[in-house]
């Protein structure tokens, strides 16, 4: 049915209709007064979210743009770096370093499984010259649905002294990422997310330590140099022209969040998450990822004897439901259900029920009709 | 007034309510076929706009990230450029060539006044080893309101071999920028200007031979590695989560550019500047460039005997009109009028009108009351 398509993506995620009608207002000049107070009020909006006091940056670029801008800014060629890699976005930023010629050091687990801690414990008490400048890890592995266990990495790469670079792209917003309890040097992420807003903002947040990396750093850059971005954050304003449009939408979603609440966002997200994959469970699909490497922001389902593209084909054809599929390797082997941002616990309700009727609608008769519906109102009723 | 705001500065511009509406849709899915269909429509638009055969790709970024990605791309470290410099852009484009590590020779002109192209064939001649690769030139200078005479700069450079690099930011939907008529190898631009839109989209132009360098080109990229994006793009897709909803808007504003047509695009920005320059002259308000190197998408003013930021106050606080200060050392000396993209030619009336209005409230008698605007009515009249 046209104009009802519902996404359950790992992004672009729904957007609410304050966050679309703000965007819908004309442009201000991104110099004035007005602008300014934006700025300074999605800045304080941008820290709460992070947990931080250091300083959280805002791009005009992709997911991806923020995180190369979040490694190349406090490294120089030839720098080692490990990264960590079980999924698409994992492999991406080993590939982002090379081709800045950083050496790069991996420590990889199958798609699907979390990275081992210890394997980083490991490698980083090995490296005594202190060789290593930077960890990079991906906390929420969007392609597969597996969170890794940022909070231990990270205690493991503080006691080396290596900077600790996180894509927080899922995350963020999802789960939690406390910035600064953590010890995280630089998380990125990107606004078409958790942050309930379309594609167009890329979000870099630095610590002290990273700008203190930064002013030795000599990785060439330039639309990409967090530095100015700094020196005109602290002015609130922006080195370039900013997509004024998507601040407005910024902050109006920001302070829809603080309204609802961190705690009460991380515990909606990790609700939903175990009540889709109690509905899978329930309809005999397995589960792609283990339930204590789970995205609170993705849940993979790896069916077998049903098609993961023809139940994806029909969820949107007949349900005007938009199901992921699967990235490289996993095309066609799973599908992924995004329960991201702007979702209520009754869209986690319309997706079992779609499934449901899609998977009756393909002859797949190895689950007991209404499980699904049942076993995820038993979470959320809860 | 609240929300009564009139934008004529160089950009944001304003922004046509079919454009807002559209940015107001919710989201697809960026891997969709519909999204697909949006690619290749405003692809093909894009192309009638540069008037090429060749790529026209889009970015998640400001100008200044398309026109690093038309630089980088095409380039080595140690290469050597020459870039035309007469304003605070051409000053950028020498400071991201510098930041690469490449040789930059300048070819500059005093702040207001065209480059010569007769030093670039000069310059272009000497070179008899072809250690130049690439000359990068401003078309329209925004800092200044001058309009450099890119076609025939261009020419020496096609004569010489070299590739030949243009930031369009502020021509591109004002005057024509015939790409491959001028043999241009890159052109940039900002959605923010002529494309009647919001920022956050960045274009970039590439023809054969720029593709050609790109092939042995070695400085790192990745984010900005337009190689990703043309793949992408001949699938029409995007290698990075595109903007979704500036699509939409860019989707109706090329539709509405090209309702209007190409030739009436630039009558009606030539009518303009020229209706603008003429009652600033009858309001004995200096111009800041002279009528040959007129941009027909700014005009500055250098008042003299009134403060010009004093101008650019009341014009906002009594009229809201918000005007462009000058920049860098020009601030306080000029303030420019932007007449670029969605600006009918009432607004000129309007501009001129309340500038007659603010004149006198600042106690400036050196003109006739009225002068300005019968001025300007002569030439919209014509």
């Amino acid at each position: 049915m046209d104009n009802k398509l519902m996404l359950m993506i790992p992004g672009p995620t729904p957007v609410p209709e304050p966050v679309l009608l703000a965007m819908a207002k004309h442009p201000i000049g991104h110099r004035s007064g007005e602008f300014s107070q934006i700025m300074a009020e999605v800045t304080a909006g941008l820290k709460w979210l992070h947990q931080t006091q250091h300083d959280v940056l805002v791009l005009a670029s992709s997911g991806t743009g923020a995180m190369e801008a979040g490694m190349i800014n406090f490294l120089s060629a030839g720098d080692r770096v490990l990264v960590g890699s079980n999924g698409k976005f994992g492999d991406r930023w080993a590939k982002v370093a090379q081709a800045y010629g950083l050496q790069v050091d991996t420590i990889t687990a199958e798609w699907g499984k979390a990275l081992d801690p210890e394997e980083f414990r490991t490698r980083l008490d090995a490296d005594t010259s202190r060789s290593i400048k930077a960890v990079v890890v991906t906390h929420s592995e969007t392609s597969t649905g597996v969170l890794n266990d940022l909070k231990t990495i990270s205690g493991y790469v503080r006691s080396h002294g290596a900077l600790m670079l996180v894509d927080a792209v899922t995350s963020l917003g999802a789960a939690h990422v406390p910035m600064d309890e953590w010890g995280l040097d630089m998380v990125a992420s990107g606004s078409q997310k958790g942050f309930m807003l379309p594609p167009g903002l890329g979000f870099v947040a630095v610590s002290a330590k990273a700008w203190e990396a930064y002013k030795t750093a000599t990785l060439p850059k330039f639309y990409l140099d967090l530095g100015k971005y700094k020196k005109a954050a602290d002015q609130n304003s922006n080195p370039f022209t900013p997509p004024v449009t998507l601040f407005y939408g910024l902050q109006v979603a920001l302070s829809m969040m603080q309204t609802e609440g961190l705690e009460a966002i991380v515990a909606r997200h990790h609700r939903q998450m175990t009540a889709t994959r109690a509905a899978m469970r329930a309809l005999n699909l397995p589960l792609f990822a283990a339930d204590a490497a789970a995205s609170p922001a993705i849940t993979a389902v790896a069916p077998a004897g049903v098609d993961a593209e023809k139940i994806r084909s029909v969820m949107k054809k007949r349900y005007d439901i938009l199901l992921a599929g699967g990235q490289d390797h996993l095309k066609g082997q799973i599908f992924r259900v995004g329960h991201l941002g702007f979702v209520g616990d009754r869209d986690i309700l319309t997706a079992v029920g779609s499934l449901e009727a899609t998977l009756k609608e393909l002859g797949f008769d190895g689950f007991t009709p209404g499980a699904g519906i049942s076993a995820a109102a038993e979470v959320l009723a809860a």
